[in-house]
């Protein structure tokens, strides 16, 4: 493998010169259909390499599996000469780490995937989670166990792959590493250094990414950062996204007597902690979504004219998407999807003050609980968001704390909340017009031979501040696998024709990626 | 057990000849010391027929336990010489009805008990709930099992009795039949006919109560309808409670999307139904308890000059109450619970919307759930008020279903509510100066020889409102336990100085009660 890498960079030198006039690099279209002929002549192997990848089991709080993930992804790497090395800080699972030199190249893409996964509650898949299984079809389409393709054998793009972590996120690896053996074969040099760094924690909120970070600060350089992770557009058409929101968790307890109290005797006299919830909630936000908390939306950005460039980019699957969730109208009447990502979001999640329907006793509650997210924008900092809400919470009368109160705490103040922040990072978005942004777009577009969709700006929250506020890179997000994949849950599976897909398109970033 | 009964109604022929002259009848004050002297000779006794009684599982929905308690009510009723029958329904569980005539006597008082109890979750009993257990003092005190006194001996009052029912309902059975004792051993006659309804379904909701009160019209004709259930006040005061709010269970159920989806990628788009649930009840009674449903207040009559009257004889305890329920302040800025109570309440009882705390996940929820009970005051009327309450739900946008929804409904209707009634009864009340009123509230006050607590209407809910639709009797709640009773739940209790309280007091309803 080292020899035939040594072959490849002496290919790659010469291709350089090449690379400065465009016209006569590595035609995205022939390198297209390229990597998609050797593909086909090697579905069995690229699945077997994933599924014995995912069937080890690699739940983030079980350091002995993590580190057995890393060693085996060590092997994988080296097995196609990346120099690999594995990246710790006290306490923490390995990240791996691997680089892949060009000679000559002056560019340096960093590929970053996480190979931890969710926790499993294997009662609800219908086959365990680390025992990788290919179906005909999707499960919701009645695919039925198939065997793993032979040598030359190939499958339907329509089958699945169940496991935990098939889509999020092993397969991305597996799909670098088998471009890089497709362009390996076919004598295709990298345009560029590549540098991998591959997450054990990302799954349990990155709890040590930063100090990571800081530490290998100069080893972690690079142009820019593709964060192969997430999925591509519902329409299953390739996207590449620019941002993402960021996010707070946000606890609130209120408090009723220091027990339940007949709701006959008691009503109208004891506070209903239910009752100062629902108040204190509706003076939040609207039914809408609108944010009526003082100050929150200043920090905002309006949405500009590159901005509704790019959602003309996106395909109009507001209709599909209400008819797929049931749903008569969306929010603020049927405000386009990609505009209501643009701000941020308070999000009540959870409920929970005494029982209801077979559950309901005609009690006045001593508690009240909301469980909340708020989903940050560019521009919104965590810290002052926190000041605003609390600033509003206390507006509202109510006496702020942070553990449980006593009863003499109780005793003393009539509106009392505990407030309980979590999680919390701001959203982080590359400019639309950054020379990175253009070239990855341009690349994916090029490479895949269809427009790709960019997004500015994903709804969901990715921790990728560490990587902009300690890297300063730019940060891009290159997803490949369905959107329908189960994430987090039973039954995750990855749709293999977003495998093939996902090969291509990183092939094209490492072999014809032009800035 | 006959021919003394004979005997005791022969001597009450002669003394109604005195009661015409009230000045000489059977002065209240030397009743109660008869009496008290009297159930000193007998603590044991009474005790022991009480724990006899509570020993029987008296679940309403089990229909053998509660038909060997109603036989056994029978044998306890008949040796008291009391005529009795088993008063059935098809499909109802039998009523105990007594009837103990005073040749001469022109009043009829009736005696409501209920023999059912609410059910046990058994694990949370400190002792078995149907093994009575008499302890020194309150559990919250450190009593101690005491065995029950000998014949002769005598127990503290502060002693108390564990045993589901012990308060609600049967001590006020034994209560009566004691004084029935005392009055036959002591030479003492009834002044009015006595009646006796004991129900053995209160607990379940008495779904064949109606019915029976039709069926049973003429037998069931008194005077005055006495309903020995509930509590004495907090301060351990005798009451007279002439009224009961009314009450209706809520269940409101409201839609987001058909499963959970994720908060970052559509927050701000599917609608959060946990969201809708706040500001729709929040647009239901402000924080603290004011009803803002348009017209709800209408029929709520305004408390008079003889309310306030009544409420200068309860004790203030409000303070008191704030501190044992460890709250800074009440509703309404510390306005007096007793005012309070003369208004309607809507309690939000329960909410359900997605997992808090460790059970947060940032999720947009499918259905959010508020359990609500409404308790209503004389002159509001069930339908009406459901009336009101739909109408407002409309008014938010909402379009009302009874059933659960199909996919397809949830699809039409962008606002759409499950609305369940259940349990819908109005408020009962008998004026303060009706003359039966009047009658019970002055012999209380003379046999007890303090004055008695004057309550216009209790905060609670009884379905009295089937006696005074049918009967059209006048109808007063004469409680005799302790409030710290546990009623309904673990460890339900009755103080013994309440048991030796409520002999005396049903022994003066029988001997010395005029009109």
């Amino acid at each position: 493998m080292a020899s035939l890498l040594r072959l490849r960079t002496a290919t790659l030198t010469g291709l350089l010169v090449l690379l400065t006039t465009p016209l006569l690099s590595q035609a995205p279209p022939a390198l297209r259909d390229r990597i998609s002929a050797w593909r086909q002549q090697h579905e069995g192997a690229i699945l077997r390499e994933l599924a014995e990848l995912l069937s080890l089991p690699n739940v983030a709080s079980d350091s002995v599996a993590i580190r057995a993930n890393a060693v085996h992804l060590l092997g994988m790497l080296e097995r196609r000469s990346i120099v690999t090395r594995l990246l710790e800080t006290p306490g923490s699972p390995p990240a791996v780490y691997g680089e892949l030199r060009t000679p000559g190249a002056t560019r340096t893409v960093m590929f970053y995937a996480h190979y931890d996964g969710q926790p499993v509650d294997s009662s609800r898949w219908t086959t365990p989670p680390w025992r990788p299984v290919l179906r005909s079809r999707a499960l919701f389409e009645g695919g039925v166990e198939i065997p793993l393709p032979g040598p030359g054998e190939r499958i339907d793009p329509e089958a699945r792959l169940y496991a935990r972590s098939a889509s999020d996120d092993k397969s991305p690896i597996v799909a670098l590493l088998a471009a890089l053996d497709a362009m390996r074969d076919l004598g295709i040099s990298p345009s560029v250094n590549l540098k991998v760094f591959l997450e054990g924690e990302e799954e349990a909120g990155s709890p040590h990414l930063r100090a990571m970070l800081e530490r290998r600060r100069e080893l972690l350089a690079a142009d820019v950062w593709l964060f192969a992770d997430g999925p591509v557009h519902q329409s299953r058409r390739p996207q590449v996204v620019y941002g993402v929101r960021g996010v707070i968790g946000l606890g609130l307890t209120v408090y009723g007597p220091n027990r339940p109290l007949h709701s006959g005797h008691y009503g109208n006299f004891a506070p209903n902690p239910n009752a100062r919830l629902v108040h204190l909630l509706s003076s939040m936000r609207d039914a809408e979504g609108h944010i009526t908390i003082a100050g929150f939306l200043d920090d905002v950005p309006p949405i500009t004219a590159a901005d509704r460039r790019a959602f003309a980019s996106i395909p109009d699957i507001d209709g599909t998407l209400r008819a797929e969730f049931g749903l008569a109208r969306s929010e603020a009447n049927n405000a386009p999807l990609a505009e209501r990502l643009m701000l941020p979001a308070l999000n009540i999640d959870g409920l929970e003050g005494g029982g209801v329907g077979a559950g309901h006793a005609n009690v006045i509650q001593p508690v009240s609980h909301a469980a909340i997210d708020i989903r940050l924008v560019p521009g919104q900092q965590v810290a002052r968001v926190r000041e605003l809400v609390e600033r509003h919470i206390r507006g509202q009368g109510y006496t702020i704390v942070t553990e449980e109160p006593d009863s003499a705490m109780r005793a003393q103040h009539d509106r009392l909340i505990r407030v309980t922040w979590s999680g919390g990072y701001p959203a982080t978005r590359t400019p639309l017009d950054h020379p990175m942004a253009r070239a990855v777009a341009s690349t994916a577009t090029a490479t895949l031979g269809t427009p790709v969709i960019e997004v500015p700006l994903l709804g969901g929250s990715l921790p990728l501040f560490h990587f902009e506020e300690v890297l300063g890179a730019p940060l891009i997000v290159l997803p490949m696998v369905n959107h329908d994949n189960n994430q987090h849950g039973a039954d995750e599976n990855l749709r293999i024709a977003n495998l093939w897909e996902g090969i291509v398109l990183y092939a094209g970033m490492l072999g014809s990626f032009e800035v």
